[in-house]
């Protein structure tokens, strides 16, 4: 007989029975508070054109790295779960893939993915019992019966989940038509703000192979004339005003370091026109990169864009992989971080001023403490983004909490970031976070640091309040 | 109506009922206990005058770069606070600062700062609402009548707090002419031992600006000609001679980096030289401080005193509140700290000296269990220096206890040091530390990895037995 | 009258009564599980000749690097524990070092050493007061008498402790005469499966002054002619058939560097030429080092013998000691580690090679959540090895457990590696950790991420398992 798979009501909060009925007490407030999403990968069209998640595999596995990665590690392979295979996955590849996340089941005790899943197993979708090989269909079968329910399309599902702000992810020479067809439903629209976010590492970065290229086709798309930086720089500006046009709230950025520099202008110009020809060393395209990117914070203090910052993943570190399945499947791996010295330029610059909002993450623990509370704890612009990616997950993000809360408090963190694209996690994510703001909070209630209004009143404000405050939603 | 403010006797003590009864029991046989106070910033001045502390704000707010900076973060301008304006603030200007820290109470929420605060509104001056715009008017009148009674002079308060060692941080020019006042009280001083700490960062800086004249200085005070490297090195033994006469039992030092270095005499003569004569490039000032540094070491060998190091902070990062406020205000952002390679040429050479006892602090945590504990449970002048600025607060010292302890044992880790120049926290942060050392017992209690009655001496010998024999406070 | 010595039955579990009952139910299900030990180093000469384990002094202190290196920060001279005296210490040098240990006794409160004696003491001894100068004496005889018992020879510990499987650590040069002595004994044998580990460090050193020689004696060792690097590959890989003959599973690296490299073959003779000259430079020394390294895990995939990584740790930092007492006395310190980008060159090459296991251990735990969970939670090859000789500790292994779990999942976890040659503490250090594994489990439990049932078939996983699926050990 198959064993039952459970929600527990109490799930992620303390077992000390006096500090839970704090815990209690304060996730009671906040549980039913509307997620505020500020970044994420969710594809907008999926909400433009509300479109039918297809199966229960292309919902919860192919697009999901972090199920592709530790099922890639337990030994299958990627194509077995459709990355890269699209359409030509036929309803017995789709079960299939389904069978193999089901049979690795007690490969995830412990996981986040495996908290996140069950959330929405159980939560979502009805399933009431524990996946593994002989339970693998039937499964399959529950859920597929509910994505055919016209309650489980994208728009509907936003107004389940609560999710009243959506911001996703977009490539600067997008024309945010996806954008408009959503904010063309004034009904919808009126309920749910869904926003794009500026990326544009790859225009940033004059080491890459496609630079010329992708900048050719910034300035095609701004209308403006790139062959030289002055004309990049307007390029941007005006792409940038266009995404703010359509809502942006912020700009989206990751590099391999954090380094950051402004060059004479002269000197700019002069390597930027290096770049474009190709003859840039590796010395000189860092030096441009960096001087580029806190560009954008100087921009960002003009047109008011918000920066999120994501350092220091060495992407594709599988090379193997990368040309069989191409970027973003799962072979990245965090780096250290050096943020003090490496963001000296720009916070010199613009640290205080009151236009920048930086919100600053990591996959470097160490630096909680060492280099983000302390930054937090001066700079006006620095807000601490909370744990993303391969640290958010229960365990790492209390440590997180704990690390940086003692000495930047409570109003320099941003609230939930889901950073996701299984749309269906989102609630989950969100719900676990406000489970451990819980958790942490009623433990500085039961340590007698906190009073429980004091507590109540800060778990909300880091739902809604933080939000909107640091990523400028008001406005 | 005003929220109440309150301390509560079981704060920080673990939740558990079981663990929290035993470090009831732990805490009990230490609260009560005399504190020494070996490393920290309270100006001599206030003691051999026995200075009125002037204003709440004066007292609590101006002096105290912790509070000052959470609140420059959340808008407040430094000026506000009194930062840089000394006599020049008004009734009203002190009023509107300390109007501002209780506008942005909420801010502090699950800082050390706010547990600090709290503890010594209520449990020195009596306060029992909770700050917010509009307490702040009686709060102040509150603590300002307190201010003016005459236990609340630095005297009194010293008996008050049962402060038995205080230890301040003092330039090796200084002619400790407070000490000597302090000390020609020998009612007072029979009491309480006040000494002065060698703090010679600036005169082993050879790439400082202003080296020279400080150098020259340091030759003037000593009465010798600074004009060699064995000048100089005379210079300082007998600045260490004055220092240790005027009851000093420990250097302190801050250097951006841990490099020790002992060049061959001929080389060290040559850099010192060419310093002097502005003519030393950067790698050679490093090499030359690096050497200076370690050379402390060598005379500590001989003349005892302690030394205490705090290493890698990038000071006054932010270049724009340096030029505005001065140095020391707030903007200083830790380093990440490697330990082992540097201090191999200074522990290879001095490393198991009886003479030597060397008290390392970080603010990298990566490095409690990488290095500082390793290193501390080798070589015999090596002691840990608990949490420090950053980092002294609940979660982070119990980090550094959960992380220290098992290699190194309790005893090779220093009792409290307080390193504040906030001189009504002294009691909050020892008695802070007392209850984290409870709970940090009572769960090796509770866990049946000690016995109750070793823990009750463990928490004993950190409070005083520690601080004596690593500071040689019996000599 | 002497204080008592005991052993709780509910030590390392959580305090929170209802988490403790989880844990103890699971605990429950391990503790009498074998124990599979797949790195250690206990000389296989003690379980050939079966030979009396001498005195207390000489079983408990004298070749235990942990014990000695916290008596020596604490003033005690290794010599006077009897490192590097051997035969020569009397009657009377053995009781007073053991006295030196119990006068220490408090020093090691809160340690994993305290953990483990006590553990021994009680547990193994018999011994029921507490170790202080005045009960020194009383101690050692009880041990004394023990050890004069015929149940206390190795062959009957090892029944006694149920250890079923023991790799000791050996040169690739040792003829393994010792491995073919236990294995002559079938009815032994066919109880305990004690095999040699090939640790070729030494050999792919190039900058070891005597690397020559030790290449020389590989050629010898192996009858293949070293004079290029085609011979020295011919004569690793017959040193490791040997040892795979003689049951070894696994190889067994310590560098300072987690570095990777694939040098073209004509480089590498020609770096390979140099060195052999004593022409190599540094660089090209470390090059060399990193590639053969590298060619370890090409050989791996072939042979299959699984590769256990210990980087990062600096060797006899303390040159005084080296010089008086030799290797491995106590003197290392470890380093940071970077693993992301060392790692690339090997892991592109191998790094989902089927016939490749790596067992990646570290000394740095900022690694654990950012570079080690993530390697794990990609590569098929990466496996996670547990915490290792500073951090092998209750509150160290949590951190683990906490920080690499919720990314890796369990199965990417390899069980209990003990990596001691104190014979009688490695049933101590196995229940540690399961009862660590416990708390942990229980935990999951009590904060409903895993049910109990899920629990319990976990943690015998981790006892049994993956030891087995990991360390090939069904081969």
């Amino acid at each position: 007989m198959a064993s039952p798979l459970t929600l527990n009501d109490d799930r992620l909060l303390p077992p000390d029975p006096g500090t839970r009925g704090i815990a209690r007490r304060i996730y009671a407030t906040t549980r039913e508070l509307p997620i505020i999403s500020p970044h994420g990968h969710v594809p907008p069209r999926w909400i433009a054109l509300d479109e039918h998640f297809g199966n229960p595999a292309r919902l919860l596995i192919t697009p999901d790295h972090y199920i592709n990665r530790v099922l890639h590690a337990n030994g299958v392979e990627l194509s077995e779960l459709g990355v890269g295979r699209g359409e030509e996955m036929t309803e017995a590849d789709n079960r299939r893939a389904f069978r193999l996340l089901c049979e690795h089941w007690t490969d995830l005790n412990g996981t986040a993915m495996r908290y996140w899943l069950t959330d929405q197993l159980v939560g979502i979708f009805g399933v009431r019992v524990r996946p593994a090989a002989e339970t693998a269909d039937a499964i399959y079968d529950t859920i597929a019966a509910r994505l055919d329910e016209p309650g489980f399309r994208p728009r509907r599902l936003m107004d389940a989940f609560r999710i009243r702000f959506l911001a996703t992810t977009d490539d600067p020479c997008d024309d945010l038509g996806m954008h408009a067809e959503i904010a063309a439903d004034e009904e919808f629209s009126a309920r749910h703000r869904v926003v794009p976010t500026f990326r544009p590492d790859r225009y940033l970065e004059p080491a890459r192979p496609d630079w010329n290229e992708l900048v050719d086709a910034l300035g095609g798309a701004a209308g403006v004339d790139v062959g030289t930086l002055d004309g990049y720089t307007r390029a941007m500006a005006e792409r940038r005003r266009y995404f703010k046009e359509h809502g942006a709230v912020s700009s989206d950025h990751s590099h391999a370091d954090l380094g950051t520099l402004i060059l004479p202008a002269d000197e700019a110009a002069r390597l930027y026109d290096r770049a474009r020809r190709g003859l840039a060393t590796a010395d000189e395209a860092l030096a441009l990169r960096r001087h580029l990117f806190t560009d954008q914070a100087r921009m960002a203090c003009e047109d008011g864009l918000v920066m999120t910052v994501h350092p220091a993943v060495a992407r594709n570190h599988d090379a193997d992989a990368l040309a069989r399945y191409g970027a973003d499947v799962g072979g990245d791996i965090p780096l250290a971080l050096e943020a003090t010295r490496a963001l000296g330029p720009l916070l010199n610059a613009y640290g205080n001023h009151p236009g920048l909002h930086l919100v600053l993450f990591t996959l470097d623990e160490d630096v909680y403490s060492r280099e983000f509370a302390p930054l937090a704890a001066w700079y006006r612009s620095v807000h601490l983004g909370v744990p993303w990616w391969f640290v958010d997950a229960p365990e790492s993000i209390m440590r997180f909490k704990r690390g940086v809360t003692e000495m930047a408090g409570f109003s320099r963190i941003s609230g939930m970031v889901d950073d996701t694209r299984a749309f269906c996690s989102i609630p989950a994510r969100h719900d676990m976070s406000r489970r451990l703001d819980a958790a942490h909070l009623a433990d500085l209630v039961a340590t007698h640091r906190l009073d429980e209004d004091e507590a109540i009143e800060q778990a909300g404000a880091l739902v809604v309040d933080n939000q909107v405050r640091i990523f400028k939603l008001d406005r």
